[in-house]
């Protein structure tokens, strides 16, 4: 380096910055590795990072952890992102139930856009193969319908997810694998074995509605900490709810949050892990949407760092492979055998024909190169709607860059209320979902969250453009 | 009648005693109707009802309600059935989980006698047709993987549930209809609605595991009322209960009682629903076995009886036609729609495929017809159950008269435990149930439930027999 002078990384970003300007490098195009830039501009491997440093700090590229650097989108150099919020409240309310409920009425309305859930297109699904296997079990199994697969659940389906687990960094024993009827009966399963009506627990802020409402109805009283759309869970706020709160458990979405798309990094997730586990307080991981991070490698589930086993971590098909089939698992060395009793008195068992399907599907390999291209859709389409917003939302206006997951948490102007844009939309027959509904405070008053799973068309340009005027006529 | 002596319903009495004796009528065949008896004996129908009436006094025959008249197998003289027993308790406490992380391990190792679970054999459902339907749902909706049927679930699913229930004297609304993961599902659904923490609900003595499970784990607090295992509910101690102590539910099982088998009569549920509904507690009728009713006609729902819109009727699939299934419901004008949102919050939907298979299967009709033979089958195999009993069981034993569903809850002499034979039994590859996990304190010692679901073979004949040698030892 001290041979090199200044002028060397100049040139290398100059060099980029002219195939930028040029168009001959694109919006959210990859860079050249940092290795092939050093061997092309015969420069050092530490003059390339100093460059793309450089012009990230200029707004022009992006890193993506373990993928390399990207040019910036124009968009996402205009809206700045969602700023966190921080409180704490004693006590869940009621949230939003008529939100909800108009909510659920709408999805079943083929005729309404449906950016209010949060799912992946059924038609990006692996249905011919899914069916085929359904086809096959049903030779193998005429009688399925008769035979009950106790709690746990499908031994070849639970060593399929503890492989699963392994590659998300925590080797698992398939007896630890609980199947469940999806992520949130996991963890409704695990409120149930870890807490008692008047417990106190610790969620992110803003956090996913059911886990507000299961907690709602179990008498729970909640904590909050911040979520930031930027890099996740507040580290810093948890241990200080901790040095000063009895905590029953925490319910947390590192990989990512749900609403906000953000992933919290493995140093923060150690972090976490031990905070917790040293005030011997069991965490409750929601990873429904680990699988479909945007770059990079599959995030580290949070039992990577769990030695003391006190993650539970829980997943599901729902978002990935098979919404309609409601399977999901609970993995937890620790507390596996009460889950499976909790599972059992509450709902019996998970529905045979699915999880033998499954099995033979996760059994069969290609899930990988399956989700490589789901997860490259969806990213695509994220970008896509951040783009249509940044076009046609009014000033004022930010918008998330979620790392992962299929939506997308938008803060509206100060003053516009997105209960009422919800009202507003669906009377237009666009579906969004209110950022009220992610707090049991009915705060986000300002804030929307769209659903990115679907391939974009012009019916989705058209509502999303639709949405922007409602907004800059409600500022 | 004032023309007739009483030597004329005698003589009638003794014509029937002499084709019992000489073999012409043999233990359960059905006696002519009292309409033809009358004729071809050539008295009034009065005189022959007499006849029967002193027959069954007797203890030759027995009446089934709105069947007709039969005769009485031996074993049932011999075997007088168990006793009631009459308890209260503040609280529930842990019930046996050891013993059912036990029973469900041996329910997946198909070299145990399964006489320890309650279901239906699989050899007896509909599997042709309904793997039919399940290809024909493949062919028509190719992406259901990827779709979800939201609460309250399939439209015609619950519009046939809706008729199912007016088939049971309650005409419903399939707005009112719920979609659930099968029964407890939808008990603990209704219990999420109904109950906070601390309340204080009635149950049955004895009454099935799970539902005592989900109260222990949602922290309720317990009264018990007998069970009678001839007639039902006390329906006088439920009044007295209702009188003393504020209930935020009742779960109740009058179509029939688990484990007992025992139906509560019309007469009986109008009055619980009367005593219940004006002391403003809502009831959750558990009515999973209420299509399985051995002899006369569909026994009705409490919800006939419910003018005040306070029960919930709970009742699923699982032991008529798919307990892999995973398909149940909960009726209630008042309460659907939260119990929409706790199915929502909790488990988000039931599985896709399998609402749009059943709601296929009832709308293409012939479960009637169906049913009519697996009632016949498990009836048979109930009285195959009892005779065997009675053959192989030492004295001091007693045993249930089911009126429906497909267990058989057996009193062991005093002294002997069943949780030891339990044991035992296990360890020569026969599962059963030892009554303690029916009682929240571990009552019913030395009570055992059987399950009859299964076709009758020498293996379980051998089992039973096996079983009377393991009491008897024990005595």
């Amino acid at each position: 380096m001290s041979t090199e002078t200044p002028l060397l990384y100049e040139r290398v970003a100059r060099l980029v910055k002219t195939q930028i300007d040029s168009g001959a490098l694109r919006a959210r195009d990859r860079l050249p590795s940092v290795r092939s830039m050093s061997r092309t501009a015969g420069v050092s491997v530490s003059t390339v990072v100093q460059a793309y440093v450089h012009l990230e700090g200029a707004g022009l590229i992006e890193a993506r952890p373990q993928s390399g650097f990207y040019v910036q989108a124009p968009s996402l150099q205009q809206l700045p992102e969602p700023r966190p919020r921080v409180r704490r409240s004693a006590k869940p309310r009621a949230v939003a139930a008529e939100v909800l409920d108009t909510c659920r009425e709408a999805f079943q309305e083929p005729s309404i856009v449906q950016l209010h859930g949060a799912f992946t297109a059924p038609a990006l699904y692996p249905n011919r193969r899914l069916n085929n296997l359904i086809r096959e079990v049903l030779r193998d199994h005429p009688e399925h319908a008769g035979e009950l697969i106790m709690p746990p659940g499908d031994k070849e389906l639970r060593r399929q997810i503890a492989k699963r687990m392994a590659a998300a960094g925590a080797p698992t024993d398939p007896n630890d694998v609980v199947i469940t009827g999806g992520t949130m009966d996991a963890i409704t399963m695990a409120l149930h074995v870890l807490c008692r009506a008047g417990d106190t627990v610790l969620v992110e802020s803003p956090t996913y509605f059911g886990i507000l409402q299961v907690m709602e109805h179990l008498g729970l009283r909640l904590v909050e900490v911040p979520n930031h759309p930027a890099h996740g869970i507040d580290v810093e706020a948890v241990r200080s709810v901790v040095r000063c709160t009895k905590l029953a458990t925490a319910v947390l979405m590192p990989n990512c949050n749900n609403p906000t798309g953000s992933a919290t990094s493995d140093d923060n997730k150690r972090e976490l892990v031990s905070i917790l586990s040293n005030a011997g307080v069991p965490v409750i991981e929601d990873d429904v949407y680990g699988d479909l991070y945007h770059s990079g490698g599959r995030p580290r589930s949070m039992r990577a760092f769990d030695d003391a086993g006190m993650v539970i971590s829980c997943g599901s098909v729902s978002k990935t492979l098979a919404l309609g089939y409601r399977i999901g698992w609970a993995v937890s060395p620790q507390f596996h055998m009460e889950i499976e009793r909790a599972k059992f008195y509450s709902s019996v068992a998970a529905p045979t024909l699915q999880q033998r399907v499954l099995a033979r599907y996760y059994a069969s390999g290609g899930y990988d190169r399956y989700l490589r291209g789901v997860r490259r859709e969806i990213s695509a389409n994220v970008h896509r709607f951040v783009d249509a917003v940044a076009r046609h939302f009014p000033p004022g206006t930010r918008v998330a860059r979620p790392a992962a997951g299929i939506v997308l948490w938008v803060e509206l102007p100060t003053g516009v209320d997105g209960t009422e844009l919800f009202r507003k939309a669906l009377a237009s027959r666009i579906g969004i979902l209110p950022g009220a509904v992610f707090s049991p405070k009915a705060e986000y008053r300002n804030y929307i969250r769209l659903n990115c799973g679907l391939p974009w068309t012009p019916t989705i340009e058209r509502a999303v453009e639709k949405l922007g005027r409602m907004v800059a006529a409600s500022d």
